[in-house]
């Protein structure tokens, strides 16, 4: 069986790692030369709406998934008319587009920030009253780590963040008061069979994730099983899907969902029985699920902009390098470790021992 | 840093998966077209001693390492002086040599079974009163997976035993009766530093290893620990070895080492916080070596020359799979499955099932 996957990039190069040892072998179209998957797969190298990639892809592929959202409504189209493509497209429909997510969240009776649609600085204007500061305007489509954002103060800013949007259809959401932020994988197979992971705990720094750290037995665990559960079986769904929530004195409010495997779900390389990577390829091969289990205390530590030498990291006992193979570039993932350890304080200890090494390099 | 590997087949290919965390590429020499490790790694395609083919790797490869001892001395030598080499040859030409690898035992203070050199018919019947019936003939080179042997059970077998030798320096060796036959592995970087890994206890069938089970707290360990520990010193070795054993009555006899990564210790992958072959890389490239902390119980199971359905295997939850990528053929390992699990039940429940999968499609 071969997947086809549109990116190259460290996620379909862990899916890759991931789907060898089940036999499978792996076609990726991206356009940078250098894909870190390229050495794992075959790689067509190219735009992304290619349209003559794209019909390699299809004719190669036994089924086509993504390691990125923003994967055109046309491209996704084609694919799916040529092949078969998960996640379904609807979900790329959806998490494509704040509003439409948000109303999606709303539909399912999933709370969130108070959110607003803006087309025009009238728009505005005219949420903030409800809404209030301090806000986010965020443009609808295309955003990620922080991207397209203007974070509003006061009645002052309106129009500079507007004007930033350069007219982008876009939406204003009130700040939320969390504890704390957390996300939940969950993977679906064609039959419905679902399984779940341990909620993570997550720390963004200038809207890049650092920091996501296994929850095992969370108290809020089962409402998140809850939410993602509505999304998956709304979608009817197929693969891994990662949904971000903020925890707000015990409830959930979602902030948005990722139709793929997530950088929040990294530690369950080693941290979980079954990884998301491998967990992904069995939902959409129809594989039977993994178990989610966990193992011990685990998390994952992002390497921004720059990395220690290996043999810093790998000095560390139950540390456990993942280099995407990128050239270092400001704010850019280019590695992270996992922590793994079954000892409570061994894992506070290592962690802030990381976290120092992360620190130290950090380019973003 | 590029490493490359003599042999492509899945030794090759678990070395690539555990290599590309750690942000290093791949190059190996395999004739077969269709070798294993192709689609991880550059594939130089042609005989293990085309002097083009080995230049090309020499230049290719920070460093160059090995799947299967039967290296060509001159092609050992030949890699030596153009590239770094790792384990180093004067393994390569002990492990190559049953005769010389039993002195080599013995010298060190380790015990084995009682053998004696036969390059004759003479020879041969001059040591059996000594050695004893039963007792097995092999050549002193070249065997693997019980190929080159024959069993003598009484006198009238040594005239047709010695002729299917057709004339090759061979060993006789006594049988010892054994209680198990376990095997220890372990990896030392350049430093000297050492780690070593639980042993495993391994049940061979047709002189094909058919399940390997990690064996926390051993009795043995200590032992054995201690005589892999003269070996790899005595080699100012680098990379990982294994060391089979017999334990006779608490007593541990030497069989043979390996100077690679071991069938008996695939179930490291998922059983161990460092997998054998991520030790490995770190060994040669003189990295810190990872922990060797056993996870729960752990068994190994091959499939020889036939496979089940990946979805019978991936049903039984703590069931990992490795498929090689391998065309079924009598004999052949094709795939191999981790049984991983803190829970004794659950553990020797399953993994009477995935035995009787692997004799469902046995074809040895």
């Amino acid at each position: 069986m071969k997947v086809g996957i549109l990116g190259g990039g460290q996620l379909a190069r862990m899916i890759a790692l991931a789907g060898y040892p089940l036999g499978l072998q792996f076609v990726v179209l991206d356009p940078d030369e250098h894909a870190g998957a390229g050495g794992l797969s075959e790689h067509l190298h190219g735009a992304y709406d290619d349209p003559d990639l794209l019909a390699q892809l299809a004719e190669k592929a036994d089924v086509v998934t993504y390691e990125f959202e923003n994967v055109p409504a046309h491209v996704a189209e084609f694919l799916s008319s040529h092949t078969t493509v998960y996640p379904p497209a609807n979900a790329l429909a959806v998490a494509q587009d704040r509003l439409v997510e948000k109303n999606f969240f709303n539909d399912l009776g999933i709370g969130t920030a108070p959110y607003a649609a803006v087309d025009n600085l009238h728009d505005l204007q005219d949420a903030m009253p409800n809404i209030g500061f301090p806000a986010i305007l965020k443009s609808r489509r295309m955003g990620y780590d922080g991207k397209g954002q203007m974070v509003l103060k006061s009645t002052d800013d309106l129009a500079a963040a507007w004007q930033a949007m350069q007219g982008a259809p876009s939406i204003v959401e009130g700040f939320v008061s969390f504890q704390r932020e957390v996300s939940i994988i969950a993977a679906r197979r064609p039959s419905g069979d679902i399984v779940f992971y341990p909620l993570s705990e997550n720390q963004h720094s200038g809207g890049i994730l650092r920091l996501a750290t296994a929850c095992t037995n969370d108290a809020e665990q089962a409402m998140a099983e809850d939410y993602v559960r509505r999304l998956l079986e709304k979608l009817d769904y197929v693969g891994v899907i990662a949904l971000e929530l903020f925890d707000v004195d015990g409830q959930l409010l979602a902030n948005e969902f990722a139709p793929r495997v997530h950088n929040s779900g990294h530690w369950t390389i080693e941290g979980s029985e079954t990884s998301q990577f491998e967990n992904h390829l069995r939902a959409i091969l129809d594989l039977p699920l993994g178990s989610t289990q966990t193992r011990g205390f685990a998390a994952m530590i992002n390497f921004i902009g720059g990395l220690p030498q290996t043999q810093e990291l790998l000095n560390l006992s139950h540390v456990h390098c993942h280099l995407y193979d990128k050239a270092p570039r400001k704010g850019r993932k280019v590695a992270h470790a996992t922590l793994r350890t079954d000892d409570a304080e061994v894992f506070t200890q290592t962690l802030a021992k990381v976290s120092a090494l992360a620190q130290r390099v950090d380019q973003s």
